[in-house]
């Protein structure tokens, strides 16, 4: 099934992948694979001198890891992060900043029915495709387990971003078909984490709930969107062609687990199907402040200081509790039926790790903005 | 000597840019102002060997430039490229491949108007704010003018994937309101090109127009959507973290001027809302064919043989005919109109520059996949 | 929240960095401080299948490590590596190798005299003034117990190459005054490991052993050379304009602590002082063998398929057991005393370091050469 | 001879390349060959709001340029830039500067009689091995012409340095066996310049040039050295690791056509075989300034204050006018003899490239160094 190549007449190989790291200045390089030793990584470019708030970094994981309440997988993981480097102190000292979690359940279970099956919708195929070769325990490296390294860094970068006064937010604005219409600024986000659903709206935040509980009943699962939003970035980060700072948003959302869409742009209006008269943001003042905000706060991919707002479509989870049909890896069908403990619905674990994103990307839009100043 | 320049009041800065370069092997780098002597690029990486069909170059730019139709803006820009550098008798030599497009249009015209002003929904306000000094002339920088050099380079890369069987095609699925929820498979999209707005659908395509033409008459403008897609494509593109092959699609999109949208997955749903049981999709071949194609091709963030398949969403162009507020650089309030030839739909033009990102993002995820290969 | 300094009296900054990585494709970062918890590193975009030879990972860390001999520093360190992901039942997967080594010497021992005290010639100023903060003990990252990292690194790298055919070596040719001129092709290579001074010509290796043994005693250290070559590298691996192949291994071997000079080409005259008609490389054969070698294998910046020859030069340790003047953070005069176990030459030691940066850049340029194959 | 790949059955090709950009924030792609219709390059992040003196840049590129005295080529190339981009009325605007240089010289010459052989020590052959084809008029993309470009963006780069009190020098101080061990302080470099052979010393500038004449005579041609000296950089500047701010300019340096050689550090002795005793730095002054100067301005990879001092070997040009043997495309031995107008030394027309490689290599450094202060 697989292209196999031959080189130097014996030697069967397979390819091998990059892509590991996100960020030009403010740089993570995340490793590991689910059911290894640790998952980690390594952020380089941190600014020296920041004081480092440890617990919010582990309450950030704690937002994201399983087993935290009845709609999220019952699998216990303690996700402690423990951190090698670039901390001296209790402050960044300018050198990279090595961390790791160690992976501690289910050890010792057995996947070896997995080494030969590709399961739907996951990468198992495409892994054994690329690389000829896989970690097929537990997803290996293509597992949302990596997202934890992210998760570490992103809290990081929420304490550079607070030390200029940026604070970055996410909420669950959809699950299935509830949808929530509510403005961002008509509702608490600091309730957000109070709600299980990630939801800082009561009302749709029980309706969101009600209706994983009833998915997850039937052995099935369910999408949902993530609404993101910055106050307080200043006008002139992003850069202007390629690297434009809603392309560089999109594209670190679009590298979470499950998320198939990104939009940008605040309003409540389905932008594309406007006209021009309906959605250019007037200024209405010399800082930049415009009137309405269809523009999510960046003109030509660089921030004009007013909120930036995007939104955030995630897929259903693969991992169903349903019998599904498959193929092996000799080409025969197969019938899957995944046991075991999994999320209904990903994106109330999800929002800690937008979060994380946002702020990543921020920081270095805002390392980059400072770059070249004479 | 540096201009000295204050953004929020207290802030004395100078700033620089980067941004101006796209992928990782395969690289774009582009410069130019709209209205300065010419716009160009240069490619570095493109493979050795290759022998050019300026003609096939030349008909891309053609389906983007200005004045092609009644439906678009009658500016006038020939559009010529002069490759530079890299070609030698008629083949790539494995050398940077520099080009310019000279620029013709408008060169007396005086926009000595617009040196103060801030015009809504542009980049002036964001780019004056980003480097205290701006080419005002017709955006500068951050005109659509820059996305020619993006076709040109897309014309080869189009060439460099024709030659292992990959296919790249966008279509025009929407103006405004009127959406086609017609599958590719049902239409004959060698016929896109026939149609002035790029709709491969007659009926669909005569609606079209006719919302451009109402809305271009009361000096508007009007968003829309372009559906893309690739075929041809083996398992196995696409690294698997941060640089997943969707999420280098979405940069890509999101970097083209007006694009405020991305998804992926091909199927006519609302993915986001529905359960994991209806969207898996089930492998149903051990070359990887799956029975649905909800994934779009792409399974952690690597392609798995299927077409693939996404949505790019465009907001209406932010010069309209009509008189709006806006500040000048003092802060005064001003009213501003705009004379002159605008597109009143920017999707139609824009179908080439989406295939040229397309094709130039799965070129340089191809030639990373063989990168490692021992 | 950030720490302020002052450097030149006027400047208040914050700063931090980056620069912790090396290779285009086959990427290495590495992390930690000299006496921080552990070192390590991220090896990105190692091939998928390499059976790796852990025993031969150990043999080159343990040929740098210190304790090893009479000659070298008395400390002791185990180094044993510690391989944390990207490895699956003894093969590379694709994925980022991460690894660490823990750090077990001199935990306890008291650093806080050097707190606020420069050394001569070490990096305590430059990265006080960089940083405005530092791990002062034994170094922090400025430590060339980074390299052990390295040395993992290049063991891998090696792997690689032998499954090509490329083998690197590395010898010691000066220590001090002691300057063996010998070529390259008259010696047993293999004999390098067996000799504690690393020169596999015995007559030398004994007046380099007493050479460094004089110096020891003085408490004073002394400089040297290592003579590099690699054979088996195919014609075109090497990038034409900035990433000339000479470039990149220059880069490579002064980023190794201590070097302060680098030169290739062979054939026992100062190449500067010569004459085209004496130094030119007359081309013999089809495969591209040359009559002489003065290019060292390289010719445009491009591997021409003989031997690549370099020679790397070492400045004397700057840790020497003798009174010197500094200044402390206040800018007072002080005297300081170093104690302890240092190394009176360090060329030994690097032999190993040496090998590890040809091969890790070498498989990079080998990588790089494959890229753009259509 | 060359290894030839296979694919998809009827497709016969060869491998491209990269390595045309050099800078991290402050970035250079060159493009261009020498014989073809220009060559040019792009500067990305450039810093916004500086007033370019582009009589400067012409004087720099006319002391680079071939047939300015009696000792060079006798060719004649304007070398007459222009600027395509990213410079509105007098002033950097932050986007990519673009320029080229056109190609005047020899445009009618008859060059086919080089397209089937491989001149001794020069690329033709390892261009062949690496791509397959090559553009083999005057060597193409390895010819020396490139670095006109370097000089255009190193001017612009001096005046970025000028702007913070940095001044780089360069000088010849050795052609063949005239080696000048004069300080650079005991010289008045403004000198440099009025010579022809670029000697800031009469007596030694003398002796150089009777050296170039007589080696001229006999068709011959010879090698050199340059010393380069920046002053005004502050401590901080260059990355710890693998980004030494020495392992950059090794980099810069060896990157530049004939160069085989670099070392830092200033003091008249060798290093390599002094003692730590001899050559360590005593910091005499809270600014950092040291007594003796041994680490040429840099310890630990980062400047310390200090002038930076390093010294770069060149080769004799492989041009020369005498008979040589050599072998064709098919392996025929054929004898070579060129004829025409070349130089016998190179080192004069270096220093000015040289000197824009090192401004080149210090304001990537010093951005860097900014890069990342909150």
């Amino acid at each position: 099934m697989l292209q196999k190549y031959k080189i130097h007449s014996n030697q069967l190989c397979y390819i091998c992948c990059m892509g590991n790291s996100i960020g030009e200045i403010f740089k993570l390089t995340t490793f590991g694979e689910s059911h290894g030793v640790v998952i980690g990584g390594v952020i380089d470019g941190c600014p020296a001198g920041l004081e480092v708030d440890f617990d919010f970094v582990q309450k950030q994981l704690d937002r994201r890891k399983p087993g935290q309440s009845e709609i999220t997988t019952q699998r216990i993981e303690p996700d402690k992060v423990e951190f090698l480097s670039g901390i001296f102190e209790g402050k960044t000292i300018g050198t990279p900043i090595g961390f790791i979690i160690r992976n501690e359940d289910q050890k010792s279970k057995d996947y070896s029915h997995l080494k030969d099956t590709f399961r739907p919708s996951h990468a198992d195929f495409t892994y054994q495709a690329k690389y000829g070769i896989r970690d097929y325990r537990g997803g290996g490296r293509s597992s949302a387990r990596e997202t934890a390294c992210r998760v570490v860094v992103g809290a990081i970068a929420q304490q550079v971003l607070d030390s200029i006064g940026v604070k970055v937010s996410a909420y669950v604005s959809a699950v299935g078909s509830i949808k929530m219409n509510k403005c961002y600024k008509d509702m608490d986000l600091e309730a957000t984490y109070k709600s299980i659903v990630r939801c800082p709206d009561n009302e749709h935040a029980e309706r969101m709930i009600v209706e994983i509980e009833k998915v997850k009943k039937e052995g099935d699962t369910i999408g949902g969107e993530i609404t993101a939003i910055v106050t307080g970035v200043s006008a002139g980060w992003g850069e202007p062609v390629f690297d434009k700072l809603h392309a560089e948003l999109g594209k670190a959302m679009l590298s979470i687990n499950a998320v198939h869409g990104f939009k940008y742009g605040f309003g409540g209006v389905d932008i594309s199907s406007s006209k021009g008269s309906e959605v250019n943001d007037i200024i209405i003042d010399e800082s930049g402040e415009t009137k309405t905000n269809f523009s999510g706060g960046i003109q030509g991919g660089i921030s004009n200081g007013n909120d930036i707002y995007c939104e955030i479509m995630f897929k259903p989870v693969a991992t169903i509790m349903q019998k599904q049909e498959s193929i092996d890896a000799d080409g025969n069908k197969v019938e899957i039926e995944v046991k075991g403990r999994h999320d209904s619905c990903v994106v109330p674990r999800a929002v800690s790790i937008v979060e994380s994103m946002l702020a990543l990307t921020l920081v270095d839009a805002y390392l980059r903005s400072k770059t070249n100043r004479i």
